[in-house]
């Protein structure tokens, strides 16, 4: 059964790449085969071009292997830091360019793309780790936490993945060894729970 | 006075890019100089790269450009269309990028940065104008419009800029030219209440 694993923090080495390797294990220590993207290390385009806006454009090979694996996928993960409450750009991108209509949603005939979208994507359940360097209290009150609403709501359920676990570690900046070895452990266990636990 | 009018769309001719003339036009006859950045047209790289993360880090000339612009505007207005609860990718990287520790906020003496930044942006006001194709009462409902926290309080709260007024126009894709006349009028109006009435 393949998974999809994707990534983007742009430092090699950073926690977030510790995160989404405990992903990676935890998948295959299960029978499951990872499909892991560092989309930093691969120099993942997250331009979506007009050209590729249609539904029948036609498009790179890079970008048709992405859809097809997503649309493969039995479980979906994401690990990314909490930018602007946003994912990084190159995240974004991808999302914009490999989540489209007639991979990811469609809409029903005669709907001229201003109704209720159907979701199209296989998986089941996804999981969405993030890391931040603000305090979880201040998070709530200040910045209204968007990616919680941005992920499970605007992406996986419009793509009809309900169930959606997410988990942000906080604050990186000042965590020691020990703390981040619990959140990589944190995250192994997550996985599993959300992936092979019925 | 310097405003900075910054628009993430990629197909040229766009009603996105109507919207963002409109504002600079207000922006002019009310004598204000505006900086207009059409990112997609300017081929903007939205990836930040790990070298530029410290806050002394060396920049490309481009970025210390956007910098200064964004340090000295007066206004700022920013014009996107609603990509899955975000920006464009491309937008969502010019924030990564040009709203940088030291230019856009600081941390005080002693913050490791896991504190409370403060805000260093000399704008006094912000206009998001966004685009969208989904209706407003099932924005509200089934997303909870991320961006609305977004632009105000994750961004430009952050850096400083308490007045943001914001507009998003629906449902683009069954709009008739009379109501996108409407809606580059409403623009205009917006952009003059905000910045040029007492």
């Amino acid at each position: 059964m393949p998974y999809s694993v994707i990534l983007a923090h742009p430092r090699p080495g950073s926690l977030n790449h510790a995160l989404a390797r405990a992903a990676c294990a935890a998948i295959e220590q299960h029978g499951g085969q990872a499909r892991f993207h560092d989309l930093h290390a691969e120099g993942f385009d997250p331009l979506l071009p007009a050209a590729e806006v249609a539904r029948d454009a036609p498009l790179p090979p890079l970008i048709t292997t992405h859809c097809r694996e997503i649309a493969e996928a039995e479980g979906i993960v994401i690990v990314h830091p909490n930018w602007w409450g946003m994912p990084p750009a190159i995240l974004a991108g991808w999302v914009d360019r490999v989540l489209r209509p007639g991979v990811a949603y469609e809409f029903l005939e005669g709907d001229a793309g201003e109704g209720v979208p159907r979701g199209l994507l296989a998986a089941r359940a996804a999981v969405v780790v993030n890391t931040s360097n603000t305090a979880r209290e201040r998070e709530a009150r200040v910045f209204g936490d968007p990616l919680d609403r941005i992920w499970k709501d605007c992406i996986f359920g419009l793509c009809g993945v309900a169930k959606v676990r997410r988990r942000m570690f906080e604050t990186v900046v000042t965590s020691d060894p020990a703390t981040r070895r619990e959140w990589i452990a944190q995250t192994e266990a997550l996985v599993r729970e959300t992936f092979f636990t019925r």
